[in-house]
């Protein structure tokens, strides 16, 4: 299944005719995809025969469609320029009573539906444009990231198309900048960046990473040595490591030293900017649009005025071009150093404070950190990642369960790229949502390192309203899930509970665990009313809020 | 927290105000609601503190929000003139970039993703409007049968109004039919009944149970003594031990006595009728529309006429009304025994076509009995079932998985009502889509018995199609996985594999075992290939259809 761009001819000959399905398989090829997940249903199974007889796809099964599309996230966003793929059963064009629908005759409800979260989407009626449709919605997925539908009825899955447009490889890249436009944008951002002198940073976010820049934006920082500050969501996105990368900058939620650099800079160059409620601690960011360029995907922002159609793809590249390199001794440039150094308590408790930057010397390059939204992600959020390492989670939409899922798609993903490990770490009351994706994780072979932080139930839900409200409280769930799940115990997988700060010590110096080559759970027992500091920070501002209201 | 109508009382005082969260929950308590499902999240915990110091309802925390939709459907099923209520986040009425969101400002989603689904829905954005709103949405919930939607945005939840609309209790009668219409229509169905003398049978269907007319149809066919038989979808409508209840009729796949005396008849008079391709044999019916007549919620069909607006629910006690009682003996109707003798097979393997007759004999009067969309359903079809038993399963839609979430809501219902057994029969692919509500059964302390068919995968869709496509293939679950999660084995919960015919004889045989004091799961190792009959020949009548395309 491993392949190379090189390796990308296509299956169907030229001059010759193709089934839309090998069609679309076939684009899917290109763009690199070696695994597409999902559920059988009796209207795909025709597809899905094509997938399994296809010699450069795999079919991984999963237990549900809703972990089947968290897999497929988490493997777009190990595979870079690739995409992930689910395929669900239903569509049919003749209107007969059938299962898998409300019986009232209505086809569409799936396709109207997803209409609401897709950025594109196309019902394949008619095999006249089928192939011109495929091509259009698959386009817009990677140029604009975001989740496009296909409905492909059962009628047409074999249904023969020409093959010839497959010759043309897709066109994914943003569109150019208009020249003069473009040309105005340098100076202006040229003339900014010389009148604050050193006093300029760069604020890496969210669409960095998502639209592709994020080597972009580590050339221009290297050639300038401006300092580098990441918001929660662009974490990783600039490796971690790099000497001038300043640490987390969330408004109040971030450590102090971080928040005085960012908020007293006289310039702020932000790329890829989200200005969500997490992201910005709740609102708090005090970035003043006048000492701001904000790069972004299809536009730029130059202080107070907009220029449409300028996107960062092509304009960083030009940027970085017209900066001097900066010559000076890098030890004299003032940033925060960005680590997190192991907090010494008086007690054995795993204690958030303890555990986070304990991890942190656990991590190595390459590793593949996934952290669930909740206290999970409210840790791992301050420890300093190894370079080449990737971050996940998913902050805006905060699916909890979405990790675990996910896991399975990034694993995947790492092991066609060859990155060895992925570790999850994910809270009691979040895994209860997609647990049985670790058996597809087993029957596939994947090996992540899953940590479950055992507290009893929703913790950031418990901070956010009410501590000891029953309805934040879980089913409590004994360990060990991996044997009944097809794991065999010793060989297959491993489980761990740790109870101490001692004993998961020990578990993290292993050697053999540290491996990853197996699947391994590890549950460390922690107290119900614990939580990472910035998680605390941001329930106090979101009390106050309401107080205020 | 049990309750009886007279217990009713609203508890908010007259001419007083009360919050927009206790009227609706006032409302849900007046329709006998007990238990609320669902998962806490960031915008609903406001009302779930209403929920929770409330002293007549109960919350149920599922594992994610499929799993308590599924809960809650079967809560419904059971607890008859109820309804089963969820609540999830998400509703904000401000637009802020805010976590549950895609963050591009867009509030209303997940409210126009539901109406694909809703027969009716509401966004409460003024105090004025909400009380009506409310009860418009949960009158049409009762009288329709079908699912409704209504967005309370967390500013909106204590907002107070007047009490005094509770003093009335919401009007969920169907309306009464126009006396003209209505008569002239009588005179037609009683005209066509004596000209086909004692050619006349009763086909109950789906909504015979949906809209609540069990009772009167029941005592339609008692005072007529016409022969009654069930479409899948109608199956338990009327009890299968009445001694002129001939069996399940669809099409071909029918038994070919019931087949032979369906389509034979002079007169059907088709209850509530859902002509889905499984529910009639891939539309095998053979019933010829003039000879029926066809009863439903909001109209009458006398052979080719349609009579709109004539409703079922106030007819059908007019036309029993007018029959005459039915004097000779009842020995004398020609009708087949719905019965299903225990096949004799020369080895120890347990088959399907063993398995269904056998457990015939272990159910009993008030037992609830649910089974999954697939082999689980059609072998459980085919089995006569005791009076005062309830058979559950959702065969129009066929979301794999149903079964595990509407058996908690089933049997916490059922625990309610005073009804012993709740009685789930899964596939292994099946119970994988929700397996962790098991946890959830186990918290509540509810105490299904539980079967899994261990098949290997997907059997019902290897007959639908490729009976090896490994995508038809499962991770490999290895049994008693309720102890992790949760269960103390022995003690609150019990697992059995059993290997041969005579294992599970004797465990059905065992009196401690029925009478389910704890959960039990017990997992039968069955022939990945073997399916019930009826399976087989409906799969015989895809495939030629498929040739024939």
């Amino acid at each position: 299944m491993l392949q190379s761009q090189a390796q990308q001819t296509v299956e169907v000959s030229v001059g010759r005719v193709c089934t839309i399905a090998e069609y679309l398989l076939e684009r899917l090829v290109q763009l690199n995809v070696t695994s597409i997940f999902g559920v059988p249903g009796d209207f795909n199974l025709a597809f899905l025969d094509y997938i399994e007889s296809h010699s450069k796809l795999g079919w991984v099964g999963n237990c549900n469609e809703l972990n089947a599309a968290y897999a497929a996230d988490g493997y777009a966003r190990v595979k870079e320029g690739s995409i992930g793929v689910v395929v669900t059963t239903f569509g049919q064009k003749n209107k007969l009573v059938l299962h898998h629908t409300f019986g009232d005759g209505r086809y569409d409800m799936y396709f109207k539906a997803a209409q609401q979260v897709v950025i594109s989407h196309a019902s394949l009626q008619d095999k006249a444009t089928a192939a011109a449709e495929i091509d259009r919605v698959i386009t817009d997925c990677v140029l604009m990231a975001r989740p496009v539908y296909l409905v492909l009825p059962t009628d047409l899955v074999s249904a023969q198309i020409p093959a010839e447009r497959l010759q043309t490889p897709l066109n994914t890249e943003p569109p150019q900048n208009d020249p003069e436009t473009e040309s105005v944008v340098l100076d202006e951002i040229v003339k900014l960046i010389e009148e604050a002198e050193r006093g300029v940073i760069i604020l890496v976010d969210a669409c960095s990473i998502r639209r592709n820049v994020k080597d972009e934006v580590f050339e221009f920082a290297k050639k300038t040595r401006f300092p580098v500050y990441s918001t929660p969501m662009g974490k990783t996105a600039i490796p971690e490591d790099y000497e001038l990368h300043g640490g987390i900058y969330a408004g109040v939620t971030s450590r102090p030293e971080v928040k005085a650099k960012v908020e007293s800079a006289k310039l702020i160059i932000s790329v890829g900017g989200l200005k969500t409620n997490f992201n910005t601690g709740n609102f708090t960011n005090k970035i003043s649009p006048a000492q701001t360029v904000e790069l972004h995907s299809d536009h730029t922002r130059i202080r107070l005025a907009t220029y449409h159609g300028i996107g960062m793809k092509h304009l960083l590249p030009k940027l970085t071009e017209r900066m001097q390199p900066f010559k000076e001794d890098v030890k004299a440039i003032d940033v925060p150093e960005f680590t997190l150094p192991v907090s010494q308590e008086d007690n054995d408790k795993i204690s958030h404070l303890w555990l986070w930057p304990r991890l942190g010397q656990f991590f190595k390059k390459g590793d593949i950190i996934v952290a669930e939204a909740g206290t999970a992600y409210f840790g791992a959020l301050e420890i300093p990642m190894p370079g080449g390492s990737v971050f996940m989670s998913q902050f805006l939409w905060c699916s909890i369960g979405w990790t675990v899922g996910s896991t399975l798609g990034a694993a995947i993903a790492a092991r066609d790229m060859g990155l060895p490990r992925v570790i999850l770490f994910v809270g009691d009351g979040s895994i209860q949502m997609t647990a049985q994706e670790l058996s597809t994780m087993i029957r596939y072979g994947v090996k992540p390192i899953i940590f479950v932080l055992k507290n009893n139930g929703y913790t950031a839900e418990r901070y956010l309203h009410d501590e000891n409200a029953q309805y934040n409280d879980i089913a409590t769930w004994q360990g060990f899930f991996l044997p009944p799940m097809g794991g065999t115990e010793g060989e297959t997988c491993q489980s761990y509970t740790v109870r101490t700060k001692n004993e998961l010590s020990q578990l993290l110096d292993n050697v053999e665990f540290a491996k990853a080559e197996k699947i391994q759970l590890v549950e460390p027992l922690m107290d119900t009313h614990d939580a990472p500091r910035v998680l605390k920070v941001l329930a106090a501002l979101l009390k106050k809020a309401k107080l205020e209201e």
